[in-house]
């Protein structure tokens, strides 16, 4: 192992030797609670020296945990930047397929990070996490195509992504059930669910919600959803 | 305070003492950040001495501070516990508005303890903040008489729980607006939508929500949101 890495050391600039330590550590805590990765296993992982890891993050675990997130939120964030053409429900379900893989690939480490109560958990951790929250909320009201979102337009979409990202803690927990495209129609149908809700009682939302329907195909997500239902209420005719 | 705290001293037994300990290090955590409150500030709250606090709670802060959330998280799971007659929207509003009321009632400290990040927050904070969303989710599916509720099912429950969490969160942020009643009566709104959609994708969840609405009154919430979503969906006649 020394071997290699004195090769290796020569080879990587400083820029490309802290990407490679990340992305090692990132490796690592995707799937292991923070609390059970060592600097040990990831300089192994890394095929570097302890010594260098901490040249490098001197800081030791905490400050190469919160690089290796930040490196992540990076990620994460870009899975909401979807060209703003075509139907919303496409576009959500783009969104969803990447952030859902996402989840899947770094399962233990999202689960640590976001179920709260872990040793690794700080004041700058939990900004990471809202940053991406903001980012997140913020490319969907852009698809929305609404300038100055209101309250309740704002409050629906960040109670969509806080119900995404409970729904896919509830997925890892669920051992992965239903499959990924299923858990994924169900965020959608969720969303639109959401937004027409929301639609009845805010008029901005109402708008929206006018605007994105009059996008939507006829053999599209939103019309399924509608061939669904159906059924479900068409004995309760004294509501509707 | 001291003469004070000598003659309560004498007057209260030891569980009397112990209840108002925690419940003067409520009333302090609920309106300031754990950092924000120390063990002289609930000191003084009870109006006793400092060594008196340390006597009944040895581990000092964090003892109190969990000490504190379980009596907060007993009150919480209270909530939910409402009586399984009449329609469900009537029996979701009721446990809404205690359970917001308690929100507007414990403000910084339930901000505090789910915005994560708390130097206060441990895995034993966060299990006691799960067996709260664990008894809700229970509580809900009790309403919903579901003696063996199905993956979907309760992924729409929990998910709806970390809603209302969310829209909790946001409420707080946002200086307490909307009003109250708009938020509960939104909260249900986006129940009804969830419980709908999901009924789209999940035979069993179907079954629960034919039974729900054949119990709602033509003049009740469902029956009202009914009319308020119609137009906005009246001009996409292609989906429906």
């Amino acid at each position: 192992m020394t071997g290699s890495g004195t090769t290796s050391y020569r080879r990587l600039s400083v820029t490309e030797r802290r990407a490679q330590l990340i992305s090692a550590a990132l490796g690592l805590f995707a799937h292991r609670a923070p609390e059970d990765v060592s600097l040990d296993d990831v300089a192994a992982a890394a095929e570097v020296s302890r010594p260098l890891v901490y040249r490098y993050f001197p800081g030791g675990k905490p400050q190469l945990y919160e690089a290796a997130l930040r490196s992540a939120a990076d990620d994460l964030e870009l899975c909401f930047a979807e060209t703003p053409t075509g139907p919303l429900t496409g576009r959500l379900a783009a969104a969803l397929d990447r952030y859902l893989a996402f989840v899947d690939q770094h399962d233990a480490g999202y689960s640590a990070l976001l179920q709260g109560g872990s040793v690794a958990e700080t004041s700058r951790t939990g900004a990471i996490v809202d940053e991406v929250r903001r980012a997140a909320a913020a490319q969907i009201l852009t698809h929305l195509s609404v300038p100055d979102p209101g309250i309740r337009l704002r409050m629906m979409v960040r109670t969509w992504i806080s119900a995404v990202e409970a729904a896919s803690l509830i997925w890892l927990d669920e051992d992965k059930q239903p499959p990924l495209p299923e858990l994924r129609d169900w965020l959608v149908d969720h969303f639109v669910a959401m937004l027409t809700a929301t639609a009845a009682s805010d008029p901005q939302t109402a708008h929206v919600t006018r605007t994105a329907l009059a996008l939507e195909p006829s053999d599209g997500p939103v019309a399924d959803l509608a061939r669904r239902v159906a059924p479900v209420v068409e004995g309760a005719s004294h509501l509707f």
